[in-house]
């Protein structure tokens, strides 16, 4: 076991900057893993809003809290988010929010999710060719982590540690028998509560049943796995090639397939994916730039396909395998921090229980509830009266269009539910009845048989794309504010309490000129009103 | 005791008309009491759509169950609802469906609720000024009676035992210790299971508690009060002089102030209640008309207010008593007949159970769910998903605007949440997001800051007032059908896919002149965009 007193820091104002071992910023790294499709939120999380985009717990979406955390103690730029690629354009204007550091932000896409392994090779590899002297702090993007504070303290400490060549963990002091999470075993288990140690890892545990995890509590030494781990780009890769070397070898060859101008490459607006609608091909394993101005950015003409193909078919190919199983299990060079800061992955609702304030009856009430002697319950509302009387343990999550009731107990199993959606061939799982757009919203209020009914409301200055519509025509009444509508070519401006009609086949755009947002009810008439009948002629957000 | 095998009958198809005491059908007649608020089925249940105007059992509302039950047997003339003012047009409105009967069905309305015996007692009151030999049915109107021809095999042997002078109620042969029920105790507990016989009563009893509810069950000869009773409307109005006498010279005042040429008088449209929004001054304690084509009835000029002012006065005074309490209890006259036919009077959710079948795991699902492992649960959803894993004797009920979550012992609890919203000046106890109209129906699809946004489906052939709205102004956009659009004396035919405004105090009438149901997105605008910004001009239904 190594015992060692923390020296080295980087940009921690608290601390004078005289520590040795002194890392160059360049070269620390921040990989966010955020292909998380958060199933076991639902009906909050969806397809298309997964647990990472939720504000649950704190101010913030839990991935704008995880850059927010880490971005003044890692460089901007060297943030990098790796998602799938289907998410990544709904990655990119959900980090618009954040300001400058999004257009900073970098992005890596897999192909399709493979588990962490897969994910945090390819972040590797692409790292390691950028910056082979690298240390990557590689975070989920989906935990609650209070105490930044904390939390910055300890990950200095482990990067001490990564510099010297270990692969660093965080354990979590257990404080129930929780059978969610997976258990670290430390070495030394008779001393583990000594601070500022890198520990040894005794063995590396599974989700334990009840009786299993009540016996770890007892014995001591035991640790839950958070899922956080820093090490140095080179080490890392190094123990892919030891213990994962199928893995290993498929991340050289698309290592080959990358060439290095592509990874600083402008992805041309008409590949970009429109999330759910359409799966783009090709353009992942590679670092995307973040949310820039892409007006000013010139499109650059594609690069051939076959590379794309190849490195597609490879990544498939690929075995599901999570970091702790391929590498941690296995290494000899894992050593633990044991964390001071308060963490929960948020496994599951019942999870909120660990990490939200409950009421005096123990109850967690968000929204418009009304409950009558209810205890130990979590209820989440959002507009909908939910009214409970009498509940114990239990979990309520309403939206507005599904709502799950189910004991705390039992949540595990949303996913099953998700499971049947998905089979039946329903929306319910896919995308909320009110998108998050980089201009704004769109609420869908009602959909029937050859119409739907939507209430969008558009940014101060934003605009929609230029675009057309075969299928359908669109009356547009405007609620509040002011519109600048174009229609084949001619511009009028739309006040309240006026309308206007786009009609099928005729090129439109919608703007919001004025200083407050802009709201629209829009009816549209067709046989066809999804929203892939969509054709864009010019587009401020890169969307095909 | 009384025993006497079965000699009456009127109206019964089976049977040849050969009995003896055969009664004079224009003197029968069915009171069907119809001013129950039914908060305890909220949220499906709102204060301008009680619990008998809900379909919750069976293929039709228990109101229109209770009038179809009814209709063959006694004189469709014959059928008197007795309701509250507030309720008098939305109840007439609702029976329309019914037909050709719906036009015969007379209304009593009640100033005020003031439980059942001041109500029975106003019906009796009208009654016996009208026909002095009459038999008097009086029927709860919610409550639900799947077995038809049995109650009317039952409905025969009680007007034999009415027409011998008594006052015959129907006792349901318990089935479990149930303590939401009164109980009646017969007088000859040791032959109970006799059908075709009335029973002398020995006591009539409050809902029990568990205990004691067990112990009736054990002991026998205790029945389930259903609150269905028979007699001569002679004979009651003599018990209420004895019993009530207070709220009998009450009555008897009242009857003075109804001119008999009152009680066939069409109320003039301009003095008819819109519920919810108006209370209408008098026009109580009078029999109204059914739903007759008003149109071809000339308007007769109101009658002086004061009779009416003194008729509200008189009846505020009254205090609410139960017709078992009240007269029940202490008659001597009473006799109870064992019902042969299946009864539930749905006290809650949780009531449910007894009337409908539920599948293998003891579950009632209706409508849009998902469960995954529920047992012995009541779950309703409408249109959004209801998505349950692994409740246990709960009720889940869901509407467009408020869900409820309760177990099945704490249901009648409701009655709390529903005086909540009343405290805080909510909506989700008064009125539902679809409205059922004689026209048509409109469902609010969202309200927000100066707008409103409603779907409105027309019938064929029918037509809104012609109105005019003083603070919005509306846009309409055809979605399905054809609508006829009066605006400021022009008249226009607006297609699918088109759209029409009509202006802020601009005088207008939407008709649907096709023979498919016409439906319009209609966008309101405005700083007031509630239901009584409304002026009438001309209504097909009587509306002021």
């Amino acid at each position: 076991m190594t015992v060692r007193t923390r020296k080295v820091s980087i940009n921690e104002p608290d601390q004078p900057d005289n520590q040795t071992n002194q890392i160059n910023p360049s070269t620390l790294f921040a990989i966010v893993l955020a292909g998380g499709s958060g199933t076991r939120f639902w009906p909050l999380s969806r397809e298309t809003c997964p647990k990472q985009m939720l504000r649950i717990v704190g101010e913030d979406t839990l991935l704008r809290q995880t850059i927010k955390r880490i971005k003044g103690f890692v460089p901007s730029r060297n943030i990098w988010v790796v998602t799938t690629e289907d998410k990544v354009q709904d990655t990119r204007f959900h980090l618009v929010p954040l300001g400058p550091v999004a257009k900073e932000i970098q992005f890596i896409s897999e192909p399709v999710g493979r588990n962490t392994a897969p994910a945090i090779g390819l972040a590797a590899t692409c790292l390691h060719r950028r910056s082979p002297d690298s240390v990557m702090i590689v975070m989920p993007s989906d935990h609650a982590i209070p105490d930044e504070k904390e939390f910055l303290r300890d990950l200095n400490l482990a990067i001490e540690g990564a510099l010297e060549g270990n692969l660093i963990t965080f354990g979590i002091r257990p404080t129930r028998p929780e059978t969610g999470y997976g258990y670290i075993r430390i070495d030394q288990p008779d001393k583990p509560d000594e601070p500022d140690k890198l520990y040894a890892v005794d063995r590396f545990l599974e989700k334990p049943d009840l009786e299993t995890a009540k016996s770890f509590l007892s014995e001591g030494g035991y640790f839950w796995n958070s899922g956080i781990f820093v090490w140095k780009t080179s080490k890392i890769l190094s123990e892919f090639q030891k213990h994962l070397p199928s893995l290993y070898s498929t991340l050289k060859e698309i290592a080959c397939l990358l060439s290095s101008s592509e990874e600083r490459i402008s992805v041309s607006s008409h590949r970009h994916i429109d999330s759910l609608t359409q799966r783009c091909n090709g353009r992942y394993g590679r670092i995307l730039p973040g949310e820039q101005d892409r007006r000013s950015q010139p499109d650059k003409p594609d690069q051939p396909d076959q590379p794309d193909t190849r490195i597609n078919d490879l990544y498939s190919t690929i075995d599901p395998v999570s970091i702790d199983y391929g590498i941690m299990e296995r290494s000899k060079d894992v050593r633990m921090i044991p964390a001071t800061f308060q963490w929960s992955d948020l496994g599951s609702w019942a999870a909120l229980d660990e990490i939200i304030e409950r009421d005096q009856a123990g109850n967690i009430l968000r929204g418009n509830t009304i409950d009558i002697g209810s205890r130990n319950s979590i209820i989440f509302s959002d507009k909908r009266l939910i009214a409970t009387i009498g509940l114990e343990d239990m979990v309520v999550v309403d939206t507005p269009d599904a709502t799950l009731v189910t004991p705390k107990g039992r949540t595990q199993e949303v996913r099953k539910i998700v499971d049947v959606l998905k089979q039946n061939n329903r929306e319910e799982h896919l995308i909320h009845l009110t998108v998050a757009r980089p201009w704004g919203s769109y609420t869908v209020l009602e959909k029937g048989e050859g119409y739907k009914i939507k209430r969008i409301v558009l940014n101060p200055g934003a605009r929609l794309s230029l675009q057309r519509h075969s299928r359908r025509s669109e009356h547009w009444v405007v609620v509040s504010g002011v519109a600048r509508v174009t229609r084949e070519g001619e511009v009028d401006l739309v006040h309240i309490n006026e309308s206007t009609f786009i009609p099928i086949n005729s090129k439109h755009r919608l703007e919001n000129p004025g200083e407050k947002p802009l709201q629209i009810i829009e009816v549209q008439n067709g046989d066809y009103v999804e929203e892939d009948d969509i054709e864009r002629f010019a587009d401020d957000y890169g969307r095909p």
